[in-house]
């Protein structure tokens, strides 16, 4: 949970006016997203999510997420809408910080997703990739292969307090990676964080998309890889192969996947797991207890890890042969 | 801020299922009250609080918390409604915690105070107790005077180290205020806590009050005092006279005050410095740094205190001669 940021009441009022969206009714700063402070805003016109970035965000990224959310919503993907005001900036400064407001989504984030949320999500995430495709802007994945090593470098000395041999089996797994990392995939726009947190039900449908703010480009099937992570095994870490089938048929009913892309999966998955593995970890040593910040333990993606190191091939994420 | 207790999406959706209000469309966990878990929730039939009690609240106490608000709403008064299950009840238990869901309130808390909205705070804080006149239930104020030496005797040995001298000077004032504590006012429902974050304004007019969790049976007068402290005080700890005559002229369009009750108003307002003196002390104590709570300066209650005490009469919180 997280609102680091308090908003002086004049100053929050003269930013609203500034929109054409009728005057404040209600705001409160809600627990959503660890990146950045978020206010859910009502006013005469309707409800918004006020977010300030907070350090973690780049300056120079925020008008590639915010042109982004734009281009996805104008071709139909449930995801917030960057409202503009009276000067048509959808960016602006408020408390000192780079502000947007965005509209506001109806729905609910699931801790556990049925076999049909997955279905759905599974849908939603290759319309995303198809709607992103036209997306001209572009925007490196700073926590792909090349990223991890100066994470790593970073908490190499002390990851060892948090699992005995972490260090070691990262270190190991970095370079393995690194030598059999896919290259040729077809690329394009991910979201690169689609976790439960990030993605909106009404019932069995997915209904929104949030939390941009980790897009990038790079190869779509990378997406489906944190997805699997993300999605597919129960809170013991063990794989829901049901889950993942269901996922992963969904999505290539929008988009089917390359011979290259399948046979990547495993690797993928694995590259996805060690993402996560590491920035937990960094967030496990560097959070102080007064950041309002839960931290995520992270032997759950250590575990992710050692399961797609066993993975054979595609086929034990559910799919038949293509 | 606070959201204490996560609920589990499926205990959360047959919570929401038992009460005759539609489907759950939004579910955001709000920074609002430090006392409880609060969530801001949406369904088809409109926008709810839902709020678990954590330990601070005694699960006792809840009943009068919840009738009172549905006497005063009865009454007019915009405070949150308890809404019924389907079962009639507005007492419920969630994630192993009691629960209420109540209505949401349109309006914005804020910092600082104009002299319109401190006029109408003072007319709100009349009719409230207006309303309240005929309310059956009976709840004793655990932090008046009686309650004052246990929360010292808590903190003594430690006070000085927040600011040096400050046990000696609680002594001394609980002593003189145990003597001096006026008798015989007029008594009834005060909210006992009514701070610029319980009141929601729209424009400079008093939208809703909320956060009744401290109300209780005692001198109406002393909620004055508690208003005269959280409201017109600048942040310099400076009295700013013209909002409290703003507050008390409205406030007697509504209530006139009886002389023994202007009489006691300089010694109602020590009191009431030294009670948030008190638990802001405890608090900064007790509070460890994973809480998720704002600590809240106890320095500034010390010096409006001060203030008081040089006091000479009501006239010098600016009302004319009676």
């Amino acid at each position: 949970m997280a609102v680091y940021t308090e908003v002086a009441d004049d100053e929050l009022q003269a930013f609203i006016a500034s929109y054409a969206i009728g005057a404040l009714t209600s705001c409160k700063g809600i627990a959503e997203g660890v990146e950045n402070s978020n206010y859910l805003i009502q006013t005469e016109a309707g409800r918004y999510i006020l977010t300030l970035y907070e350090k973690r965000v780049a300056r120079e990224d925020i008008p590639y997420f915010l042109a982004l959310m734009e281009h996805l919503a104008a071709r139909g993907i449930s995801c917030p809408l960057p409202v503009h005001d009276r000067k048509e900036r959808n960016l602006r400064e408020l408390a000192a910080r780079p502000a947007a407001l965005i509209t506001f989504l109806d729905g609910v984030s699931v801790k556990r997703a049925t076999i049909e949320q997955c279905t759905s999500l599974g849908q939603a995430l290759g319309q995303l990739h198809f709607a992103g495709e036209s997306f001209p802007l572009r925007r490196k994945n700073g926590l792909s292969v090349a990223g991890w090593a100066p994470v790593f470098d970073a908490i190499a000395d002390r990851a060892d307090s948090i699992i005995p041999g972490l260090a070691g089996e990262i270190g190991k797994e970095i370079a393995e990676l690194t030598q059999s990392w896919p290259k040729g995939l077809p690329e394009g726009v991910i979201h690169a964080d689609l976790f439960p947190d990030n993605v909106f039900f009404l019932g069995s449908e997915v209904s929104g998309l949030i939390d941009f703010y980790f897009a990038c480009n790079d190869m779509l099937a990378y997406d489906i890889a944190i997805c699997l992570n993300a999605w597919c095994f129960e809170a013991d870490a063990s794989f829901n192969i049901t889950k993942a089938r269901a996922l992963l048929q969904a999505y290539e009913s929008v988009r089917p996947l390359s011979a290259a892309e399948l046979d990547a999966l495993p690797i993928l998955a694995r590259g996805a797991a060690l993402r996560f593995l590491l920035t937990r970890s960094y967030d496990w040593l560097n959070t102080d207890g007064d950041a309002l910040v839960n931290r995520k333990d992270p032997s759950e993606y250590l575990r992710k890890l050692r399961f797609h190191r066993r993975v054979q091939s595609y086929r034990d994420y559910g799919l038949g042969e293509h």
